[in-house]
């Protein structure tokens, strides 16, 4: 007995839902969950489902080749089948913030977030010790304006050779260069410590003392080439007042951070996202 | 064209989804929304669709016919069918406070409450002119304890002859009888001035302030004959310090409550509201 | 027994509170609250008191004269004095919308908001009723690129006539031109409905929609000549997601606008909120 | 220069914060801030200062023999005195549960929490790697119904020979006996997680998934000798629907109970809580 996932997303039309549940009944399939969404706006169908296939005769295999010709032939789908038990590849990149990586580091040794962790890369060493009493492989890469396409294509070699299914920028602090955001679509998640779009690039904290905002935030986006511009994720927000400093905001932000972006990963994870449009749909 | 809500609910098993969708589509039937959530404790399937049919040919009767005999039947489904443009017909029961009576009665005007109040009752005169201010029939029935049976019977006599569907209690602040809550099952709405189950009963908002809590709340549940133990609507909380007065709680609560029992309105107008082991499924 | 409120900011130095504290107990005052902020950067301090003076003998007028003279003028200090049971006049500017109408209309008459109300302006005709439902005198002035300084000046003549003591622009829509604003510093509270910075200008839950944000505010500030740029008094947010429309948004942002616009107008009436570097200190 | 932090409560009376400000003045120390509250109910009053000394002539002992001759025992003072820079130390209570102690130990290492940790105590071996890997002495103590006394004494013994100020039980999951609350008292910061008074006591997720709650929390209070009813601290909610399971619920609630935990802890060794009357006064 096994349990997949099938994301898709399609233009909007009649018979969608039917022809794919009517497909997964005929597999003798027992569908557990599903969730669609319309975009009327744009006339775009996105629909997640789980279900679970106990007749064990009809393999994965036969199930995609089948379910291709028959449904998603027919509604041009976009889709995509996955085995809920197998764990995806999540490589860290950090400088020298520690809140995230602890705050990963333990739910990951937790049992919480359900993915491998082949390596850590940063560039400054301060963060080497936590990986190493976590037994996780940590790689120093320096940056700099000079280097960049030297720390691109060691990047590119780590996540080749590690086989990284997606990237997490637990406070990475460095723009990403286009190289690996095209390798990588929608799966660098980003943490921008601030309500996005308000303080997008360098020092929210500090914009958001100034203009005197009652509320700070915590963004979570996949990267694209635009600086904090990308497809949102998840969000959350606590309330300040004048009353606290710069310190005291950037030590608030922390919390959100940690919680956010381990919010956002457990979404990608479980396959919960889908990016149209330079947005997400967010199942719950 | 006309948009139509469906609400199913049955025991959990294989097809439902794909037989359902499968008849709205066979009727060119277009489907905008469906969610549906399985209990996977009690085995019990919910399910909620919206959908549109373009086809004028087949009519509500003939689609409630043909769906209960095709598949109503086949799943032994609890199911309802409604059409999104009619209107309920919501009756108000009121005592002295205002705050609840104002904001349903201002939210209504605005056109963000679609419904019809044919009448508002009280066991106080003083809001009245509140009433005669908005156009809305008012009736003064004075409760007491000797007069429960008397007062029962004048409350069924408006319902019936204003032909109420559901009943909203905005802040009326006296328990509603045996007799009332079985001629309205999951249809009679009250909000509660805390964050049920803690504080239940008389004056929470003293006990909260006694109890040194930081967070209070309110909750909208539907009424049952047990004292505030209906299942669960909607709830929401706002933060309070030891620097709050019982003054301050009763006035920050009661923007909560406001909140609170207006959301409740609107999702069990939408038809989104399933009740089930005294809990409810509130679909999105 | 009086009840008063001493507002103070001057430059931060050794001695203000002992100083200030000395003098009200001096007058046989007592004080029933004090809260105190230092800007740090800035190096300015702030204070709110709340004191009781049952010496009928020394009246506000002994009081003013005697603090200016012993402690303000010592300290170099910006201060204000007011007696907690004045009522302020609050002018109402309004458009189209009605929920903040409603909601603050609602909230006077049950007393909550302890203000007087002259009278209600707007650029349109269609809130007329609700005004005259609650009794209030309703001035139309309509708008237009060419009339600007016409409408400047009826606005002016009315405030004046009526001796508002500040405005509340409850979705009034338009920008206030200068000579309001230099007539009215601090003293022009709007609602902008979106978490600012983000989303100035026009059409936030339009832009809202479009960014695909996972959480919407609203803000409230005192208007100054620079479009939504002026100093915070309160913000709040709700979450949404993908599944909900623009109009939605919209629906869901009216209760945060009623609630945000309130709570700022509380605040101001209790002369909570300082301003300083465009930035509110608002004390609790 | 030294920082200090005073914190008083006293019957309310005329001339507390003078008198104290002016003591202050009078050292040449430099208020920094300070903030009081009045319980006008149980006619208490409280308050909390910090002030800076340059005049390092006036050591700690001279203030403290000067306070309480010139203003203590004028006004019947409860006081305390503390030097801003000391470490208090903290002792970790732990069962089978790693996620708060993860938390903690992770703030720990980044500077966040400024504590010392002498030693981590638990009934079950499973979190000794952790402890280890952070290089904080882990003890073993097993206990049952049978060796409740022994339990209490090793415990007393532990928290003797390492002085601890203070005790964390990071979900613990053990009644604490008296004896160790009579020598803590409002010294012993627990984690409940639920959203104290509602589901006191054991499995409060379960409790909240039966009753059907739309919103979870947390509560941190200090323990007394009644079971989950001392004084509470800090307080969290996040909000759930029918779509949770209990298992989800136990999650979410795992970064509340982080996150309210932390803060309790935060706030309990800035002194920044005052306890009367089973109630905090927790100063922002």
């Amino acid at each position: 007995m096994k349990n997949f996932r099938l994301l898709i997303n399609c233009k909007d039309q009649a018979g969608i839902i039917a022809a794919t549940t009517n497909f997964i009944s005929k597999c003798e399939g027992n569908i557990n969950y599903v969730d669609q969404h319309v975009d009327l706006q744009q006339g775009v169908f996105f629909m997640r489902l789980e279900y679970t296939l106990e007749n064990t005769k009809i393999g994965k295999e036969e199930f995609v080749r089948s379910f291709k010709s028959e449904v998603g032939s027919l509604f041009d789908m976009n889709w995509e089948l996955s085995d809920s038990e197998s764990r995806l590849k999540m490589a860290l990149f950090v400088s020298k913030y520690d809140h995230c990586l602890y705050d990963i580091l333990g739910r990951y040794k937790s049992g919480e977030l359900m993915v491998e962790i082949p390596f850590i890369v940063s560039n400054h060493k301060d963060l080497k010790p936590i990986a190493d009493s976590f037994n996780i492989p940590f790689f120093y890469v320096p940056t700099s304006a000079e280097t960049r396409e030297k720390v691109q294509y060691e990047h590119l070699e780590l996540l080749k050779k590690y086989k990284a299914d997606f990237i997490v920028l637990a406070r990475y602090m460095q723009i990403i260069p286009e190289g690996i955001v095209a390798a990588y679509p929608s799966k660098i998640i980003n943490i921008h410590h601030s309500f996005l779009p308000a303080f997008a690039g360098a020092k929210p904290y500090h914009s958001a003392f100034k203009r005197g905002v009652k509320i700070i935030g915590a963004t979570s986006h996949y990267v694209t080439t635009e600086l904090d511009a990308g497809p949102i994720i998840e969000q959350d927000v606590v309330r300040v007042s004048h009353a606290h400093s710069i310190q005291d905001l950037i030590a608030k932000g922390r919390d959100l951070e940690k919680i956010v972006l381990a919010n956002a990963i457990k979404q990608h994870i479980q396959q919960k996202v889908l990016v149209y449009d330079n947005k997400t749909v967010v199942f719950t």
